[in-house]
């Protein structure tokens, strides 16, 4: 194969999207694609199909790997991609699952995602970004924060996972945001100091998040608070309750976090208000990052 | 007008339905009707032909008077019947906004909520509730507890309402259990031990929830836990964190929760299990107390 053809395909398999890197040999990034197929909309045997559609034109003569992260794993999934246990390091190709497939083109191979017994947690799809955090940085010891809709937070000791906390903060945003009766209070701009405030609200009284989120509302009614300042005040409201149940990750620890957007400048606020030494490095290519170190192991062992 | 003649109309407008009591002049329920009607569909103008509807083939000749709560008072309702700010006694058919109406037949009074400035809080219905339970019991001093999508509690002393704060718990369990990712977890069944192990869990770690939220979807994920289990645990990890904020409500006080349902009585056995006093009474017939309590004033400032 020539070094500018393509070598193997990178994916990221999720929930709503389907994202693929083609690769050259080299590890030059020759494409990018995406596809609107998630996990959710699919059966298993539409997930060959989906592939085809997205990259049969690509595919050279003779069987290309194909090394997916995330829902695709999952047990209504493509193919179930047994969790690996923590602690553990990333788990690596070695512990891949493959999919079935019918096209002599395509060799898949699925990554197991991390679960953890007590507390009960699991993740598909983090811990490939944790894996590609640690191929850039090998050393590391301390804590990696990936917010998101299900934000995680890890403890990375010895190049392994020894333990991680999922917050359903993002979706509590979304839902109460947009479905609950603070809807109606709730605008699209920002006010920093009044999310810094709402953080440290929680962070020193956790349980009183229960009766601040009606006085968003209520705030609006009586003395016309903005909505600009309900929604940062909602934000912080809610990172301020999973910073209070995660100061056992971040107290006194290096903490990372994994990104460079609004949410992820977000927490870098909440923890510096809590005097919590962070930094964030960029979040975007941690995946691919993941998936060719996974990849690289394939080749070691061919 | 006869003794079993319609003589006036109890109404309680809410946001999704609107349910009215034809009274009779000794205080005899002539009928009850209910229409789907609610604040959350209707314009300002909407307001008197729904009623028509509802009511015009039972009244008769002259003027009947209408007294209504809840949310056909809220400034997107009919018209804007302004907050009694706390402490108050529960604001009676003097404070009052009249309803503008076109029928002659009508006669309209709408009874204002109660504001609270700090905290911000807001009421509309629920204080018509109260003044229905203090009709029966006026020498009560102690809590009363509301439960219900937004659940109240108020401290009252001397017939007044002194403070009450609103919790979210009912709209989040019904968010979270529907459309979260764990209503893939979540059954319709019930199981009381844990229920009351999840209460206790919030109750002495209530920042704990934000981690024990997805843990409902991780524990049936790895060990299958069932879906009445999950579904009671979610209830009891939101009501033990109401509990936690509310602590200085009931601590020490005599609480009453006004409901006989299934909610009702999940915090009673919240309460009991931290050892906190309390005794259910039937709320059903709250509201109508509440009106007729209003009618009655009116009566006798006539």
């Amino acid at each position: 194969m020539s070094q500018n053809g393509l070598c193997w395909v990178a994916a990221d398999w999720g929930t709503t999207h389907l994202r693929v890197w083609l690769m050259a040999a080299d590890g030059a990034i020759l494409e990018r694609r995406t596809s609107p197929k998630g996990m959710g909309s699919l059966t298993p045997d539409q997930y060959e199909p989906v592939l085809l559609d997205l990259l049969g034109d690509a595919l050279p003569e003779g069987e290309t790997p194909v090394v997916i992260c995330g829902m695709a794993g999952a047990r209504q999934g493509w193919i179930e991609a047994p969790y690996a246990a923590v602690p553990c390091t990333v788990p690596g190709i070695d512990r891949a699952t493959r999919a079935p497939t019918r096209d002599p083109r395509l060799s898949v191979s699925i990554l197991p995602g991390l679960s953890q017994a007590q507390p009960a947690d699991v993740m598909r799809g983090e811990e490939t970004q944790i894996g590609g955090f640690l191929a850039a940085e090998p050393g590391f010891d301390g804590v990696l924060c990936l917010p998101g809709t299900h934000c995680k937070w890890a403890h990375i000791s010895a190049r392994e996972v020894v333990s991680f906390r999922t917050f359903m903060t993002g979706e509590l945003f979304s839902l109460l945001g947009r479905h609950s009766v603070l809807r109606h209070s709730i605008g699209e701009g920002w006010d920093e100091a009044a999310f810094t405030e709402a953080v440290s609200d929680t962070l020193s009284r956790p349980a009183g998040i229960g009766a601040e989120l009606f006085s968003l509302r209520a705030a609006q009614l009586l003395h016309d608070q903005s909505p600009d300042i309900a929604r940062a005040r909602l934000s912080g409201l809610l990172i301020g309750l999973e910073l209070a149940a995660a100061r056992p990750y971040w107290l006194g620890q290096e903490v990372v976090i994994l990104g460079e957007d609004a949410l992820a400048k977000a927490y870098e606020a909440g923890l510096n208000s809590q005097s919590a030494t962070c930094r964030r490095v960029p979040a975007d290519d941690a995946t691919l990052q993941g998936l060719k170190a996974a990849f690289a192991q394939l080749k070691a062992s061919q």
